[in-house]
């Protein structure tokens, strides 16, 4: 089975430039996390974007959903900010109903060392693997179909609406 | 959704003992990693056991199979040495078919900063939340059914048998 | 020999706040890092304030001033913000003749993983135990008299004025 | 000022085979290290042996003895196992008077990201530059002259024999 990555940006990838003392995007982490996972799976890897997702337009998330139409894969996982991930979800769950696509992300970025982000990309590729058609979001070792999902802005944490 | 995690030990949690210069077991370091996952599962964790996967006997395997099958949980992940994984899996395969049961572990320790332990965690509990009832190895991202994987001592990737 | 080191914050302090997805002050983690460092030396360690020194006042010097006078310990290292280091460094020369105190700091936050911090308070350890009276800078491995550094603000490295 | 590093092995260089799941030597880290510290010291390198001090032999400590005499440089830093440090301090220090040299290692490999190596490195790079012509170790943020200083076997602490 193989699986499309997407990289959209998000805390995943961010980094910290010490001139500056400021946070910014550079090239992706995640081939360099999968290396480290020794993942075996079969990847198809593309940055669509490198961008904080609350500065991604509709413009950004048509690019997204139409990437995701046009992959030859069956099975997607988007990297994405977490601030409006679940309304990139919702949008590609109006558009496509015939892959799975799952979305993930990370509160600490990968290369502050404590980052969360190895967990969820791991999750999120079994999810990938395992769930059937649909739209979902992969935070915290659970997964929430795009129907059914939003991030408690106090909390930093995803929950079930109903 | 209920998951129970038993923990027997395995390179996941060998630490070094800098007077001595040695690897060796003292706790677990599984509610950690869940921690820095910033996990959302409901979990229930138990050790049973910390060794070193080629030292552990049969009576060893006997106590993880009792134990999977007296667990009220469904949902079972267990962190294992990745030498005698498959003959665990193996053996729970032919004790145990109502539950879900997904082994993992890791090629490096996860206090050494490069372990692909965390990646391995996230992708065991999401298989363990969505695969039917079985027993499965779950490495390198992938997942196998335990009558149909082996690890290959060469390269240290688990592998398909046919 | 005892060495009273004073924290005044700066990069090597900085965390992140996964929810804001920005730097801040919380805790000192000087007492971590000589506690990795296995450091053995008889240490007073007093925290002045927590700051960015962009944001340093003139008072606010005033007061690692007079902490240093008032300090029992003739062997001083003060933690600080790299981009005004020069010019604590020139006031408390200009105040102090008969103690060594040496300023040092990091380009990256230590919780980063990628720090130069515990190399950085290494040096300014083993220069408060060794040089004659005087304040200095010791930063990259090197050491600069207080009348005689800067920071290259293109290359973030402290260098020798003439 | 230029500094001399030679390279002899010990924890500091030691990593994880995760394949034999032992500690071994590949190449020295501490290039990466002095990378890592931003190091702007004028240093020269060589790799003179990678062994763990334990079996250091009379032969080996010949070489450093003959290489610190051959040396350029004034003032050298040698990594070396903490085991038998104090011996190989002392045959330096009945060979060698016109040069300072410091001996410095690390209770736990660079590798496993909690290593004391570089708050070590640092140190002793410091102390390499303003000490005395003599033999030293530094280890704990401390130094000693070769004459008088004892690893504690049971502490793991190098301490004054008298």
């Amino acid at each position: 089975m193989k699986v499309c990555i997407f990289v959209t940006g998000g805390t995943f990838d961010k980094e910290y430039n010490e001139l500056a003392g400021e946070l910014f995007f550079k090239d992706t982490h995640v081939p360099e996390m999968l290396t480290l996972a020794r993942s075996r799976i079969d990847i198809s890897l593309r940055t669509l974007m490198m961008v904080d997702s609350l500065n991604m337009t509709e413009s950004d998330r048509r690019i997204i959903l139409q990437n995701c139409k046009d992959a030859a894969e069956d099975h997607i996982v988007i990297t994405h900010g977490t601030d409006t991930m679940a309304e990139t979800a919702a949008l590609l769950a109006r558009g496509i109903t015939n892959k799975v696509i799952v979305l993930t992300g990370a509160m600490v970025p990968y290369k502050f060392g404590s980052s969360d982000g190895l967990f969820n990309l791991g999750s999120a590729l079994a999810y990938a693997q395992t769930l059937p058609h649909g739209v979902y979001i992969a935070m915290n070792g659970k997964c929430f179909p795009a129907d059914n999902v939003v991030k408690n802005k106090q909390t930093g944490i995803f929950e079930s609406l109903k």
